[in-house]
């Protein structure tokens, strides 16, 4: 690259919990319709009373991985979950951004395509 | 790490736009009434018509650079941009996500804050 680059990121941790709407009986779902909105809400929460430093949980449009949802991604990691209930999110603000570790029995991977695809 | 990351990323760069809406008057202002929403518009447009592989273009609530924005982040790379128009959208879709060269004259830095914070 022909510039610097950050040496450091602005938020060690930068959540994007999708919350994107479709219309019901569409037929690749949406986050929203899994409760996405109600759960980004409860991390957000959890992350603050957590004490989190430099994180911060956004939400976002569609993901693009619908059928998989409702679906987070945790930048700059770039590690994608799945996730279904306050459990899940738990485990992730406790594993991964305060530990460190990943929860891999909730992770997307990269060439996860959905069942039908 | 306890367990495998991912060896690469979902989306080769994955561009979150803030589109955040604030009331009028507020005093930290917002994305939305600096053309946020049209400008991401024109960006999934521009990028599409790039044929930018495994690139997404996304709306993202508020960021929290409000003072510094419209402000998008780029990652996995964690690069923060100010754009103001339809040329800068272009110059960091021809620049950074094609060429892979940050725009450095658009760049938010990891230390940069408002000017009167």
């Amino acid at each position: 690259m022909s510039v610097p680059t950050p040496d450091r990121p602005f938020y060690r941790a930068h959540v994007f919990v999708c919350t994107n709407v479709r219309p019901p009986g569409h037929k690749r779902g949406c986050c929203a319709e899994k409760g996405a909105e109600r759960l980004r809400n409860y991390m957000k929460v959890r992350a603050r009373e957590l004490g989190l430093a430099d994180t911060r949980i956004n939400l976002a449009g569609c993901l693009d991985r619908c059928e998989l949802g409702p679906c987070l991604v945790v930048y700059p990691d770039g590690i994608w979950y799945r996730y279904g209930n306050e459990a899940d999110i738990d485990e992730i603000l406790e594993r991964h951004l305060v530990e460190g570790a990943p929860v891999e029995r909730l992770m997307l991977h990269p060439d996860q395509m959905p069942p039908d695809a």
